[in-house]
């Protein structure tokens, strides 16, 4: 299994994808197309078209899942790279396709895939952490599972000089541990998770990530930390719901 | 029908509640005791406490919804409070419990209906522009609907030196426009709407609010502006989850 989970594809002052070129190239081993899942944002042609411009100093060719039969278009996909946007239109957009099984089975079976923040927070059990508004209903809140962990993209910490009195960050994904008993990788911009089988690592720049456990502290890792432990994690989550 | 829909309960510099006191004391109407909803947080007993000093300068008793069964204590309330926090936890929890009816029905009855953030939220037709963090999957994002527009509390403007990568909240609220033609008005911190009948108004501190609507540029508006045109909307929600 292959793995690049990236919280953001731009960080500040550099193109498109650009920071993540080398790990990029790596993640996708050589292959001479990726397919573009663009559903988290409405206009799929202009989406596709900068996911190709930001990947084209790598030589590889982008094909947009939007262009034929989504389903059939992964199936045959050498790579697939989910893009990010609003994560509830993305994850409804998933099943709506099929998408959601067939990316999954792909990816058990060696598909490299490459996600950016909607793209990044479907690769967890659920979607439950994601920062996005609920603009549309999706039939499950359940993800890909492609790692046992919970990722919150885009992390960003409490402002020194606070005044607004919406809840922080950190206070939600404490809030999300009061119900769940699941580790959350709280990525910041510009940092990624690189899954290479059994090995899980947090890349980026030294800014890194916050992990958020019940029962601990929040605590900060940096880039080049190993966290192959998190793979056998057993998530615990609320099923309220279900019980209905 | 008498509401009162806050943004938040606290304005920068004041006590609980006491940015609204003139409002509230209007809302309530000479009532003995107030049943507060405090299911959006975890500690529903220290929340209520809150609530109940929040309100003692009223002359008013408050009595947690969660201290016997809630349903019960709803259906020979005088008047309700629906407090804030997680919004998809307290939308759980108005479904388990069977609230999300008999609110609906009690207040179209004459009920006064009071809500802070999450609570002023699931006043309008669904909770699809909560700003709050999935954590636990309700059974359906359709709310109590006494009002036919969505609100969003806590409403924000972009930061003039904005570096964070995330999405703006107008540029949520125009994703949520792009799926759903159904006004939204921003509550910024320390305003609110209340209807009477057939009339409903902003109210609050000077910041006033900004009002979102497909085909029209969003618009700020003040405190003191009669809003009652908007209680003839149709909404219309994307429906694709309901056609699988």
């Amino acid at each position: 299994m292959r793995l690049l989970l990236m919280s953001n594809s731009i960080a500040p002052g550099r193109g498109y994808l650009e920071h993540a070129h080398e790990v990029l190239t790596e993640t996708l081993g050589g292959v001479g197309a990726v397919t573009f899942i663009p559903f988290a944002l409405k206009d799929h042609d202009a989406y596709t078209e900068i996911i190709a411009t930001g990947l084209r100093p790598l030589g590889v060719k982008v094909i947009g899942a939007h262009t034929a039969k989504p389903a059939d278009l992964v199936r045959r996909a050498e790579a697939v790279f989910v893009g990010g946007g609003n994560t509830f239109r993305l994850v409804q957009a998933l099943y709506r396709t099929g998408l959601m099984e067939i990316i999954k089975a792909r990816v058990a079976d060696g598909l490299p895939y490459i996600g950016s923040s909607a793209g990044t927070n479907v690769a967890g059990p659920t979607m439950r952490t994601t920062n996005d508004m609920p603009i549309v209903q999706p039939p499950s809140f359940e993800t890909l599972n492609l790692v046992p962990v919970q990722i919150n993209p885009h992390y960003i910490d409490p402002p020194p000089d606070r005044v607004h009195m919406g809840e922080t960050r950190e206070e939600r994904l404490l809030q999300f541990l009061e119900e769940n008993d699941v580790p959350v990788v709280g990525l910041r911009e510009g940092t990624w998770l690189e899954r290479s089988d059994a090995k899980l690592t947090l890349g980026g720049i030294d800014a890194g990530a916050r992990l958020f456990q019940r029962g601990a502290e929040p605590r900060d890792i940096s880039p080049g930390t190993d966290l192959s432990h998190l793979l056998s994690t057993r998530p615990r989550f609320d099923a309220t719901d279900r019980a209905r």
